[in-house]
């Protein structure tokens, strides 16, 4: 019988008489556990245990509350092996690839530690005589994060590592499809020193997370996934006073400029594209070429790299990259693909007939090429989710800005040049919120905030970093001033001014 | 024939072919203008006008833009009377609570000069080996703002001069019932060399409100009226995708500490209970007195204040209270005090049937007061918007606090006291946005942000100050690396970290 | 034959063919070990180690640097009893107190963590049209630091951390009386990866202190200890053209206002005065009582407890003082009693006399308390640094102020209040760096910064948290326009400006 | 009789009885005013000035402080013209390069103006349970500035704007050179509303610096000049023991990258070289060019735009180059020209001989351009101040920063090229403060701060922007916690920590 996956609730362990859904490793197409989905007791317990955690959490020091993700820190350097698998089995990625996930999050797990810091308010003294002011962020209460399957480590340690820091609580809803790793984090966080009921997390599907949404106790919504999730997500949390920010996909385009050195952005894009099997909301899927002499070389290029590429499970270093992450997926690219070369698409390298010996029934996906696509193709305007890169060529780069901002996306970009003008002009105009200079993956650094412009991202904070800790807080603003003891002040009627 | 207050769009008053409401004195009842209620067309030419002028406007250095706020703070202080008058006179406040309220605006104003130093994004050097990474905060582009009529001149000036200085162009909807001076005002900002377009404004009702939101070219929006509407109008702009901060309602209480001066707690609760008629969203409508003692002296204390209060037109500036704002806001009020009666309140001062001589068609209202009102009664539970004070009892600042927290709004409240552990309880624990410690209307200076808790405030950020400059614009987080001229890079599939 | 404590140099021990000087035991007055006195080839080889390893280490990410940091802090915690033992073996004080220095030590290596947040510079785009501006906080070099025995494991952290996460590289020169800890904890840091050289530790003594100010190499000095040498110090660092900082003495007042509770006064007065035998540069040495009344109390209550004090060596953990750090100084503070009771000083509590049981030879001293001190005795004036504390009687807060703001130093102060007015009047008047409201011990946490007014302190930055990065690093500011292909300028012969 | 300049004395101007000295007209060679010298009497009585005005102006809201701001930088706008003339009659320069002076100048009163902002302590909630802390940034009371006379209207314009708007009090003493502007402008800042004393101005020489930096009333010093002169104000006033900023001499490089388009480079080079007669600190006097090929190019044009230089008196606006400012400086850069042709520099373009009809007696001085100059040579080495332009032949980048890193100065240098990579190299490893990116004046605008490296600022802080509001304010850390009724805390003899 496999393992059954359940939810963390107030230190403890949930897995009985629930509904439970399969989790399938993608390499081998087999399932490999079961994860519980919630029922709405269960739901409510994790928000009852957050809501009871809340006030003596709330009042710990927040230095005291960064003990916790020093230690935390050290956990999962310790245990990244442990987590590095489960993340590699369940979602399909190749493990040397996990690990950069981890390190990312990781990252975000010190960004937390420094919340002494972070936290602090302005205060002014005399902003009238003898009146001092100042502003406290204060936590908001229970939080809710609902997480995707592609970056199964790495998307909650944005998330609840700051919210808790700032003194809230939280119910962490994480993807079905790999939820292991998620479960085993939040265990290590736990034996960190976490108190019980301060980080809960329950798995489940769309009814969980309109009750995280719907529930009153519930303060904000962090939420990171498709577009049209999120904004559906944005929306609800919206209607009921809620303040939410919902990031959703991408369609993120290198721009490649006459002077930059071909074999260099060759290997940059092969990455960029075809890393996860290209399951990343900063993965490149378009490249803009600046003429056809660039277009040439850098197909050219591509496709022996694309025709090499090492495919397999995940679980074997050597490879490049490992599978999609369901057979619906797969479905989907497969469509896609089929799609663009019916409405013209110049197919230099299909992935669609990979087969990969010993896996037959994984849901591997060969690296995928096109020249000469068009804007007005599906394939350049769906997110595709997959591995699989389209060229397009155009004649400046104000055209190729004007490419990017006319698509409803604006998560991620980046340009390949040497010249200063150029990268300036670019990184001015584009209507996009992560900007790389011959960058490819431009996911800022964990002290820099992530977050994507358009219909990539609904509210107005980003993710992680400096712009998290004023979502996961409320400003008070506290004007103070002290009665002298012989004074008597006249009634003011008038609007108080300096 | 009345004057006709028309809409300024790209630098012109339009006022041909509209449909016209009447604008009323409080004072005499009578109309004294006629406000165009715009069509869906001049709607759409104001938002088109903002559009053309903000490209040149958003290039425009912030140092540059900062020029036409130092000449506009200049002209708003040379016409501060005609502004006041244009106050007093549709709105029916007395004209030094109408300078009162000017120079809190102004101090907006002097805010948004500071845009550079507002402006400036985090860079740092190295955050890998030899990539930087930044942060620009750039304009959204065009944005716009709905403004309440209580305070008809500094409320507008909480937003557009942030949001332009930013580098957006502005879309203003007013109140219909107090609009002169929000179009003269614009038009000192024209004078001061803001470029056409910059700042537009319309009059109008619900539908032009609907219309800006739901236009796909404004790109955020900022509304400060009642808790119902800003409920209602930040469902709408989420559910369009859009960021929205939309201040409501208030039932602001001050908590007297037994330790308390009474003539200083009375002479602080008269005016900020009775200034503007109670027409402030940081109006003390609730004074919690901890103990019958409190109470007692208070009351008696109180009682003879508000009998003396004098009150009649804004326009003598004797007076210390004007009218109420309609003649169905005095029928409003009047319900609620009758119904307070019917409830079990106790009338202390009944202003019901006051009447100015000489101004019988006024909409004044009498200073009144309860006393011995409980949570249950809908005195206390709704913002009534008039010159009432209730008073409750209590036995504990435990008590108060947690009354506080019950409330369904968290705008303001003020603690009266000498003592620090009292002031430090309160603040900390009160769930209200603006905390007063011996400060009854403890509205931050500019330089700090505003905003309530709970169902006062609709989004994430607070209205002007810090928080403003980042709800108007976007943040762009660059990465960038330049390559060295022989160094050839190998692929990176797995995630990048450090 | 006794240990020979060396120097730390490029990752190793150096310990051959020196000088070297007995350290002592103060509980026993036996040498325990003795300590290397670097020479001047040994001064230059260290500061030559760090100038070797600081290219390597500046270029290295702030990101990467502050894992060392992470680990560091780890192994601190980890190693604790042994450096505490360290500590109260040479210093003397009692191990509780080694262990809450060393929590506040660990503090400032948790603050050096953030160190890519803190590092941050400002980037401002269109200072001018297309030309963007941005300040970078570089490091210096090589720095060093001279600390005092007081806080032997504490004082150096408030140093070196910062500066080397900074990117610089750090002689530090501990002082010779206790430097076991000093050069144990460093070797902790290089356990945890810091590289060689990058902090290097040299014993000596004035020698070594003039070599480290005269060297062209060092970019900045930090020192702490008393004022004439931080004076010297200040004077010969800016003579040689560098940025210094140099903490001095104190003489702390304690404020008893007529609200205070006498007991909690009592119970902080006496940590306060008497914790670490009154060798703190915080240690309240003057408490100031606001009338008779409570001065009488407070003397009373001081009386019995002084009398009681519990004194031994601290490596018995149930003592509450330890000894005085050398013969020397218990002659000093012996002298200073024998004055001021010649002077008029009301001896209360007399410590001269204490003879601890089987460690006759330690250098113990007995708390000591005077009553009706006058500003002009001696024992008023001079920072003793030991167990003696003295009442002064005033009869208002405000003399009380100006008795503090006449006195030379203006290290820390506090008040014992519940009264807000008198607070505020207190924390705003009074010229002293460090300001405690109830309490008595008012070090600022490591993310805010430590430092007094006027002769306890010169230069302009302050000790750790965020004036220590500014301090150790350089800002650049750096303006960028990028020529446009086509353009071409003219010549400005005028001073350029927007 | 020629206009006596006298001082500006808590609000009256003060000439009788002194010494006196003349002012020249550089253009004319001859005396235009005479500036009296301030006796050790009227020297004092500017600091009593100024120290009797601090106390009231320390406790003036910060806010209210700012509207002074607001009126001057009006005023200086108003009367830009006479200032201008005013500048360009006793310093020399054309009429508008003092106005891109004057509105550099007003550049900082804007930046002055958002003192409120600029103010902001950090406040912490709960460092410890129920303690929290907080910071101000108080004034220090009395400081001092001196400044050069080559900005006569800027330079000052950088120091008391910002040091009066955090609450202190100021002594000018401006160059004796050209003292007109700074009275009149100090005049203007009264007629603003700055009160009487808050702002003082006495003329005088050394003796007259000596007094203000040994008198214990002034709390710190700022200081622009040469190189030797702010060393020993450095020197002197921390041997007072007090904080000081001291901004010395310029040797600005300009590096010439192969792909720098040569045509602006000679434009940019010609405004930075010979701009004010060479007389600025940010000029360009070395100009580095990468290969010969460069070089040769460079100095072929630039010597056809030297020779055609406009040299005349600076009141008619179509000249390029005013005069020296004495006639000593005028054989001083002779003396200079005239050794580096003995030394075996190539002589392009001499000025040495240049007469400017109707202006025989004038001290104007010809564009000078040498070639192959090496830095062995003394015309390399030393700040000649005078409108004479160095080529340095080298072969690579690398070369170029090795030279620039070892001159003893390092205030400004720029780079012209269009290529990232190198662009980044020079601006991380320069070791120069101010660094332009294709900007020939890298001036910083005023919210960003000036500072040179090296021997060009002696001192931690740079001036103006946000290091100045730190370098005139001392900060005061304060914790707070209230006693609770009950509660009764033990003595905490240990060191106190979380």
């Amino acid at each position: 019988m496999l393992e059954s996956i359940g939810h963390l609730i107030n230190g403890e362990i949930h897995s009985e008489e629930e509904q439970a859904q399969a989790v399938y490793n993608p390499a081998t197409g087999e399932p490999c556990a079961q994860v519980c989905m919630a029922s709405e007791q269960t739901v409510a317990m994790a928000i009852s245990a957050a809501k009871q955690a809340y006030p003596a959490w709330r009042n710990t020091p927040p230095a005291v509350r960064a003990q916790v993700m020093y230690r935390f820190k050290q956990l999962l350097e310790d245990n990244q092996d442990t987590i590095c698998e489960l993340v590699s089995r369940e979602h399909g990625k190749v493990l040397s690839d996990a690990k950069g996930e981890l390190a990312r999050g990781i990252e975000n797990v010190e960004f937390a530690c420094g919340i002494p810091e972070l936290l602090k308010g302005e205060h002014s003294r005399n902003v009238g005589r003898d009146i001092d002011a100042w502003s406290e962020l204060q936590p908001l209460g229970v939080v809710a994060g609902i997480t995707p399957f592609n970056f199964p480590a790495m998307v909650p340690l944005w998330m609840w590592p700051s919210a808790v820091m700032c003194g809230n609580t939280f119910v962490l809803k994480p993807s079905e499809r790999d939820p292991s790793c998620v479960l085993y984090i939040a265990q290590l966080a736990e034996q960190a020193g976490l108190p019980k009921g301060v980080l809960n997390v329950v798995n489940g599907g769309a009814d969980a997370v309109n009750q995280l949404i719907d529930d009153d106790t519930i303060q904000a919504i962090s939420f990171v996934g498709s577009t049209p999730i999120a904004e559906t997500i944005y929306q609800r949390a919206s209607e009921k006073g809620k303040r939410c920010q919902a990031l959703g996909g991408a369609k993120n385009h290198a721009v490649i400029m006459p002077d930059a050195d071909i074999d260099n952005v060759t290997s940059a894009l092969m990455g960029a594209a075809y890393g996860s099997c290209g399951q990343r909301c900063m993965a490149i899927s378009v490249a803009v070429a600046i003429g056809d002499k660039v277009a040439d070389a850098l197909v050219d290029k591509l496709k022996h790299q694309v025709e090499a590429l090492k495919v397999g499970p995940g679980s074997d270093d050597t490879n490049e990259m490992g599978p999609l992450i369901t057979a619906a997926q797969k479905d989907k690219v497969t469509n896609y693909v089929t799609q663009a070369v019916e409405q013209g698409a110049e197919l230099i390298v299909d992935g669609r007939n990979l087969v990969v010996l010993g896996y037959e029934s994984g849901f591997f996906f060969g690296g995928t090429l096109f020249d000469k696509v068009t804007p007005a193709m599906d394939i350049y305007q769906q997110e595709v989710f997959g591995p699989v890169l389209v060229v397009v060529r155009v004649n400046s780069l104000e055209e190729a800005v004007s490419l990017i901002n006319q698509h409803e996306y604006g998560n991620g970009t980046c340009i390949f040049t040497r010249d200063g003008e150029a990268s300036r002009y670019f990184s001015d105009q584009v209507m996009v919120g992560m900007v790389g200079i011959n960058v490819p993956l431009p996911v800022p650094v964990s002290y820099h905030s992530f977050g994507g412009w358009k219909r990539s991202l609904f509210g107005d904070l980003h993710a992680y970093g400096p712009d998290s800790v004023r979502f996961y807080t409320r400003r008070k603003a506290i004007s103070q001033r002290w009665p002298t003891g012989e004074a008597k002040d006249g009634t003011l009627f008038s609007f108080p001014s300096l």
